[in-house]
C-alpha cells in the first residue's frame, strides 16, 4: 500500500520576469543579509544592485556579505553569521545559485545555535548536535539544477578538515523561493548541460530509491524526468530560448527539489561526490555524467521494472532481452543530443590509480544504504574502471 | 509562459494504518483542543478514545469538545474558542470530517483574534477584518472529500444571519494532517460517491480556471482526475477495498487539496453551494452531482481545449463535431457506473420556484469573478431547468 510524507513549506514564486515581485511579497522582516559570491555574475551583471533596490521598495535594508565562495566554506558561514548578528539581521537573503544559497541556510543556522557550525554536522567529524531554529531564508536563484531553493539542506565545506558536510534541519526550508528563468538565459553552455543532467538525476534516483512506495515521489520524479528529457537539447542549441529554460527551471529547482527534500538519491550522487571531493576543479553535474553510463549498465538489471519505466519516460522502448537497459539507451541518447558523450576522465585530470580510493570513499558513505541493491568497492572500481576515457 | 505560485506547508502523514503515528510524529504543544461531532460514528466507533490514548502516548493531554455540529455554527466555534483558552490549550485537533476540521481551524483563529468570528468573514456581513495568527492546527480525518486538511480555509454557518461564510488565512493551514485509508472503510456508500464527485469537481474546475497557467495547479488536477475516473466506481461497489480507498483519499485530501490551496473553482461549485444554502439537508456533493450535466452541456463549449482534455483523461475519445462534449461524456458514463445518474432534486423537496432565489444568489457571489466564461442569472435558471426531475 502506498503511502505520501509530504513536508515542503516553501513558498514559490515561480515564473519568468517575476523577479520584480520582490518589491511586493511579504517578506520574514526588515532587515536582510544579503550573500552572493563577491565579483561573481550576480555583482557584474547588476542584479545585486537591482535586488538592493527591490527590498528597499520592499521597505527592507540590505546588509551586503559578499565573502561567499563556490563551494561555500565554514569560515566563510560563520564570518556572515558574525556580520548578521552584529547588524541584528532579521532574515538572510541567498542570491544566485547552490553556493550562495547554501551559505545563507548555514548563515541561518549560525545566527539560532550556539558554538562552530561542525557541531551540527551528523557524519564525519561533525558534532551531531541538533539544529534547534534558524533564521528566516530568501532563496532568489540564478542558477537551475540543485534543489536548494525547495530543501532542508546545505553542503559546506570544511577548509582544515577537507571535508564536504550536509547539514538539514526542517527550519532551513527557505520562507520564499523566486525562481525566475530570465536570470537564466546566460548560463554557460556547460554548465547548462551538467545542471541539466543533475536535475535529471536528482529525480531519476529519487525514483528507484522510491520504488513506488510514496506516491508523490513518483508524481514529481515522473514530471522532471519528462521534462528534463524533452526540453534539455532545446536549451543547450538555444540557451535564450526562455520557454525552454523554463521547463528546465520547474524541472530542476521545483520538481527534482521536491523529490530530493522526500526521498533519498542512490550511490550514483554518492560516487560522483567523492569524485567531486578529490577533485574539486570538476563540476558536480560533470562527475556524474562521467559515470552514468557504467553506473546504469551495471545496476539496471537489479531493478528492471524502475530503470525501464525512466527510460520509457525519455522516449525509448524496453527490450525484454535487456531488462532495465532502456533508461541507458536514453541516457546515451540524451548525452549524444546535448554533446557531452564524450567527456572524459582523464581530461579533469583524473587518474585511475586514485580509483581505489575513490571507489573506498564511496562505500563508506552512510547514505549509501538507501540503494535498493548493493555495490561493492570492487563494483564501484568496474564502474570508473569502465567509465574511463 | 506558465508560472508556478506554490504554497502548501501542511506536514502530511497518509497511509493505511498510520492513525497510530498519533504517538510519535512532532506535535505543536502539549495540550490539545480535540473536536469533534458529539454522538458520530466518532464516538460510537472508539475513535475519539484511541485519539486520546495516542496522544497521551505522546504526551499530549486532550481537552475534549464534542459540541460540533454538522455544518459548523458560529456558536460551537466561538464556545470552543472559549474552552480552548480556559484550558490554555496550545493547539486544537480536528477529528472526522469537514465539519469537525472546519470548527477546529475557525477555533484556533479565535483563540488568537478578539472579537467575533464574522468579523473576520471578507464576504456577506462578514466585517472584513484580517485575521492575523492563529492556534496551530492538527486534522484528523476521516472522511475524504473536502481537502480542508490541507488548505487555508474554512466554512462556518452563522445561524442568526443564515449565512455559511468562508474564512481564509495562511495561519488556519493545518501543521499536519494524518490521513489514514483504513478510518474510511466504514463511509456509507452515498457519501462514498457524493464525496468522490466532489473531489472530482475540486480538480476540474481549478484545471479549467488554471487555463494551463499555473503548471502545479495542472499537475495536481490531472492526477486526480484521472485517479478519481479510475478508482471511484471500484470504492463504491465494494466499500471495503482499502487500496481503492487510498486511492480516493490520495485524490481527494491531497491532490484536490493542494489545487483548491493553489487556485479558484468555478460557478459549478457557487450553484451548488447556493443550492445547499437553500437545502441544508441536501449533501454538498449531491448538489454538484444534479446540476453537473447540464452546467458542462452549457459552459464546455466556451473551453474546448479544456473539457476535451478533462474527457481525455477519464477515458472519453473527444468528438470534433461537440467541441470539449467529451467531459459531459465522461460524467455521464461515471455517473452511470456509480449508479448516480437518477438523483433527483424532487427528492431533496428542490422545486422549481426556488430556481430564481438560487440562480441570484448564485451570480451574485464575488467568487463568479473567477469564471473564464460568463453565465447570467438567466443561464442559471435554465441549468437548473435542465437538470431538475
Amino acid at each position: 500500500m502506498f503511502t505520501v510524507d509530504r513536508y515542503t513549506p516553501t513558498r514559490i514564486v515561480f515564473g519568468a520576469g517575476r523577479l520584480k515581485e520582490l518589491a511586493e511579497i511579504s517578506l520574514p522582516g526588515k532587515k536582510a543579509l544579503l550573500c552572493f559570491i563577491g565579483g561573481s555574475n550576480v555583482q557584474r551583471s547588476g542584479l545585486q544592485d537591482k535586488v538592493i533596490d527591490l527590498l528597499q521598495k520592499n521597505e527592507v535594508t540590505a546588509v551586503v556579505y559578499d565573502h561567499i565562495t563556490p563551494n561555500p566554506t565554514k569560515k566563510s558561514v560563520m564570518d556572515g553569521a558574525q556580520v548578521a548578528l552584529a547588524h541584528q539581521c532579521d532574515f538572510v537573503l541567498g542570491l544566485g545559485g547552490g553556493s550562495s544559497i547554501d551559505a545563507a541556510k548555514a548563515i541561518a543556522v549560525m545566527m539560532k545555535n550556539p558554538g562552530d557550525l561542525w557541531d551540527y554536522g551528523y557524519t564525519g567529524t561533525g558534532g551531531e548536535k541538533l539544529i534547534v531554529g534558524a533564521a528566516p531564508i530568501v532563496a532568489v536563484t540564478t542558477t537551475c539544477g540543485t534543489g536548494t531553493e525547495n530543501d532542508q539542506y546545505c553542503v559546506i565545506t570544511n577548509e582544515e578538515t577537507g571535508e564536504k558536510l550536509d547539514f538539514t534541519a526542517d527550519a532551513i526550508f527557505p520562507t520564499v523561493s523566486v525562481i525566475d528563468p530570465e536570470l537564466m538565459l546566460t548560463i554557460p553552455r556547460d554548465l547548462t548541460i551538467y545542471q541539466g543532467f543533475d536535475a535529471l538525476f536528482h529525480a531519476a534516483e529519487c525514483y528507484v530509491t522510491n520504488g513506488h512506495q510514496d506516491r508523490m515521489v513518483d508524481l514529481y520524479a515522473v514530471e522532471s524526468v519528462k521534462t528534463v528529457a524533452r526540453h534539455l537539447p532545446s536549451v543547450v542549441k538555444d540557451p535564450g530560448d526562455l520557454a525552454a529554460r523554463s521547463e528546465m527551471a520547474y524541472a530542476a529547482d521545483i520538481l527534482s527539489g521536491y523529490t530530493m527534500a522526500l526521498i533519498s538519491v542512490t550511490s550514483h550522487h554518492i560516487l560522483a561526490q567523492a569524485l567531486g571531493g578529490y577533485f574539486p576543479k570538476l563540476p558536480h553535474g560533470a562527475s556524474l555524467i562521467l559515470v552514468c553510463e557504467a553506473y546504469y549498465t551495471k545496476v539496471c538489471s537489479y531493478l528492471p521494472l524502475e530503470f525501464d519505466e525512466l527510460g520509457e519516460l525519455m522516449g525509448e522502448k524496453r527490450d525484454p532481452k535487456r531488462p532495465g537497459y532502456a533508461f541507458v539507451q536514453a541516457l546515451i541518447r540524451l548525452m549524444e543530443e546535448t554533446g557531452c558523450r564524450d567527456l572524459a576522465m582523464s581530461s579533469f585530470g583524473i587518474e585511475r590509480e586514485d580509483f581505489p580510493r575513490i571507489a573506498k570513499m564511496t562505500v563508506d558513505e552512510v547514505g549509501i544504504s538507501m540503494d535498493r541493491y548493493t555495490l561493492t568497492r570492487e563494483d564501484m572500481i568496474q564502474i570508473l574502471e569502465d567509465s574511463y576515457k
